[in-house]
């Protein structure tokens, strides 16, 4: 890693920020963050190109500015670059991929096959990300009668991730055709953590504004007002 | 609801976004993202002026841009403006509110009960977002072995209402201290919904770079190294 490349970056951030003071977001600002939300995508085709050193740590750093409930930061990554260990994730998605298809029918089944769904043989980076359930960190405020708002915290910090790389160009895949249990006995975690999601992190093979299920036909996106109810 | 006015900034938006094409976040950009990053609170203390006309659909328009497990898009927005279910809401509020106090002990109890938790007298708008298990969207793909990655989308989608509400200058409080099932019976929703959390949205008493919960002594920020592992 290079750390001191790292702190530059990080310290130039820091300085445009002081600048900021109270910023003022304008209409530019906000069409572009709606431009960073719409190009958004889950990244399955990637680039074999490595990131450049630090990237990964300053993506992660970024992450935890995510809210958590109780400021309890209950986000945990592994960062997974020894082949065997990729190798054994790779199985468990295969695994359960194979029972997955198992359960759909007909064309459908055979969209689903075709349906490139990870980025685990060249994506450059992968992380695993967890939540530890055995933080004392935020001393339980706001979490006893949803205990899973710790998970929804680790959630957002990976949402954080994602928008912060694509606002480099770098492409993110989320994958969940995975065993939970078996993702931990892979990374070797320690038992209070919870598998949330593994990510796939790299430059993408191709940008675009539309869904790769929906380009593919899988499915579509449908109206927001179709979501929504007044009570 | 002024649907007219709502279709032209809608109209507005895609044209720019339109016009950016393939966008290029440059660093101008970048600064500015972490910017917002920094600066989004979970708000607690709002005025009680109420938004301009159309706001909130626009924000849920934007927040349905978010990921969801195979395009399943289970988000559901129940905005909440009857006054009875509104005090319903902050008697189960009040009442998990006790419960969580009883368990805190000493000094942090009574940080605890000076911490201002919600926002639910003041702020003109309140939303409960649930997610729909039942529906047939996105035909399960992905969440075979995570089932919970569909309540992990409308996490997200909330996550993207948070950041776009915020580069408005509107700010949202996050109440998980309520009882789920007691709120699907206030509002009553389908039997299938899961309740993810009731958002407070409202212009903030006041804007900041620090945790609330960090200025009023509850618990701070650690460093991201300390949250990183290798494997």
């Amino acid at each position: 890693m290079h750390g001191a490349i790292r702190a530059r970056v990080a310290g130039a951030m820091a300085v445009e920020l002081h600048h900021l003071d109270r910023p003022d977001f304008d209409r530019d600002f906000r069409a572009r963050l709606y431009a960073l939300l719409a190009w958004r995508r889950d990244v399955r085709r990637f680039k074999r190109d490595p990131l450049p050193d630090g990237t990964v740590e300053r993506l992660i750093e970024t992450a935890c500015l995510a809210p958590s409930v109780g400021l309890s930061e209950p986000w945990r990554f592994v960062i997974v670059n020894d082949s065997a260990r990729r190798a054994e994730i790779r199985r468990s998605f295969e695994h359960c991929n194979r029972e997955a298809l198992e359960q759909q029918t007909g064309d459908r089944s055979a969209l689903y096959a075709r349906l490139k769904l990870a980025g685990l043989d060249d994506a450059p980076c992968q992380i695993s990300v967890f939540c530890d359930h055995a933080t004392a960190q935020g001393h339980g405020l706001g979490r006893l009668t949803m205990p899973e708002t710790l998970d929804y915290s680790v959630v957002i910090a990976i949402h954080t991730l994602w928008l912060t790389a694509r606002a480099e160009g770098i492409g993110l895949g989320w994958v969940s055709i995975l065993d939970p249990a078996r993702v931990k006995e892979i990374l070797e975690v320690p038992v209070d953590w919870t598998f949330i999601g593994h990510l796939c992190i790299g430059y993408p093979e191709e940008d675009s504004d539309t869904p790769a299920l929906q380009r593919q036909g899988w499915e579509r996106r449908h109206p927001a007002a179709g979501t929504v109810i007044h009570r």
